[in-house]
């Protein structure tokens, strides 16, 4: 299972919001079998590597149909094959460790 | 205000994990005068951009301090000076749109 | 067409040389039917939106073949549909509006 | 010696062509004292890691001037202390080791 931050920047909007165009590319998140979690930098999806990158494309994807010619989109890639990796566990080893020192 | 996330990958740990570094470095964000969120791709934080870049730059060094030689930091900053922009604010923008439409 | 900038890190490696992984995962590079370009800061590679990320998921997958059990994998996608961009393009225009305002 | 990418994204233009605003933040590497190489994907910068960052920030900084109100700058930044690291010595490293393999 990988864990991938996938960021969405619609270019040539016209304006400085972005959330309308985030927004409905993040429904394409709602018909996909993987986990996701909404950030303010991004979106935070767990799942096969394959599977993801599927989806993250789905989402690049459907920019272009909102009337937006360019969109750059950035991909964090966290892939972790020893164990199992998580949205959840990946936060929680560090808030543990945060907190066994306090 | 400016909203960044700061992830940090310390190179040549030895071993997968990388939360021990990843722990202490964010001690310094404890000091600093910033709101922030910790979450599975990395920090996200709330502040003047100058103090931002700053305390990012404390976290990126304190790994040094690790016994690590390398350290490879992405930041990603978002600065938009029309209106007041916030980690809240930046997610929550898009999550009202979401449920306006649904 | 899109072009992408890849950059693959190796965790967990003994030390902080790196060149030896990347190196060897851009040999995938080779064998695809993709143009790409080696900088200092990743490896950009333009084609076709599925080429390109198959050729990146290719190199992403070496590394875990050199006895590394983590990669993190940060990937810039830029696709810009009114016209054909390539790298070259991307460049030059940049470059000539240097030159035409010095 | 610090080897750092910075990208800069103004967001809001009225099309898709960005090369009017990243040309003219350019001109801000010009007054500094830094090495530096433009790629397709971004401007690779090498010198001392405060230097670097002050440069990227005068640079993002200078796409408020061209009427945009929200930028999205990307670092990455390759901070290597047990050697001396250069933006040509990074990417000879591992075409190097790509001649002797082959």
């Amino acid at each position: 299972m990988v864990v991938v931050e996938v960021t969405i920047i619609p270019i040539g909007t016209g304006g400085p919001s972005l959330s309308k165009y985030i927004s409905k590319a993040l429904e394409k998140l709602e018909d996909a079998d993987v986990k996701y979690e909404l950030t303010s930098s991004g979106t935070i999806i767990e799942g096969d590597l394959d599977e993801v990158l599927e989806v993250a494309k789905r989402m690049h994807e459907n920019v272009f149909d909102q009337e937006i010619s360019r969109v750059v989109t950035y991909l964090q890639i966290d892939d972790r094959r020893d164990k199992s990796m998580t949205i959840q566990g990946k936060k929680e080893s560090v808030e543990k460790r945060m907190k066994d020192r306090s």
